[in-house]
């Protein structure tokens, strides 16, 4: 998405290898006319999958996945970050591990808010891992639901997230594609 | 809202006389076209009120924030939740506590996103004691900036918030006020 990666080259900060910034315009201050484009793009892309409902996980992919299911006409189910276990029967819930922040969550689904005929696409603000993607593909599949695809706002290809999820059968589908970052330098795949 | 109002008595769930649930519609499901009607509503009412950014919190008041947002043609900022101090002059930080949740963080701003020419509209999805919103207030105010008013979806009317906010000098426009809670019970003030 031409307009999206015109974003990251003027305002998107490397400050390592490893990490970008995008605070300017997704991760803390936000955009929300880019969000309604990425919310059209996304529509767009998956429009034959037969979406039911776009998970999110919280809370950076929120404003691209409402965007999304506002122009999908379907519900948007954002998956919560719980410490601790939840000790009932009306959650689903898995462990997700974090490399970029250092840290373990119980990713957190309620159970009224799937079916086994739904087909889920799953939204996240950035892949690098794919251990998030991969944590909400488990809860849906739990549920009996499928996943129709995976949409991604900035992929590092650099790090093995997209061979993750193709090698578990998913499609996945960034609208930008870093292949480099270092001090001062963000090189794009395509 | 009278659309808002229907979607709380027909899917709210009254736990106690100071719990209600709207997890099939606003805090774990979320209805994007209810969200964009909010941001109408919210985006109609302060339209006059040369608003510059919009403030929310993490992460439930994201959806119908950014959807304002896009209505009033400006940027969102979402203020972070941190559980311990950030040690740079980056940022601005402020300790709230959460009476309905039991705990203490720090609402953190970015001193990149704001401006002692900033007039900020700060929106959250429930106001019960007022004391998320009134951290917020207190980082735009902490940068020189001012606070063009405060933005609810749903307002508890029956705890002290909005008291709490006007006494402070603040003007608030909840979408729909509850008057009394109790098992079943799901009473309005208008």
């Amino acid at each position: 998405m031409e307009l999206l990666k015109q974003r990251i080259q003027s305002e998107g900060l490397a400050l390592t290898e490893h990490v970008l910034k995008v605070d300017s315009f997704l991760n803390h201050q936000v955009d929300p006319k880019l969000m309604e484009a990425m919310g059209e793009e996304f529509a767009r892309y998956f429009k034959d999958h037969h979406i039911t409902k776009v998970f999110t996980i919280e809370s950076s992919g929120i404003a691209p996945t409402v965007m999304t299911a506002l122009k999908l006409g379907i519900p948007m189910v954002t998956l919560k970050k719980q410490a601790s276990k939840i000790l009932n029967q009306e959650v689903y819930q898995t462990e997700v591990r974090s490399f970029t922040k250092d840290l373990r969550y119980l990713l957190t689904l309620s159970k009224n808010y799937i079916t086994p005929e739904d087909n889920i696409l799953i939204i996240d603000d950035f892949l690098a891992m794919g251990e998030a993607a991969l944590g909400a593909a488990r809860l849906a599949e739990e549920a009996g639901a499928k996943v129709a695809g995976i949409g991604i706002v900035i992929e590092k290809s650099f790090q093995p997230g997209r061979e993750k999820l193709e090698e578990a059968g998913y499609e996945v589908y960034s609208l930008a594609r870093i292949q480099k970052l270092g001090k001062g330098i963000i090189e794009f795949l395509t």
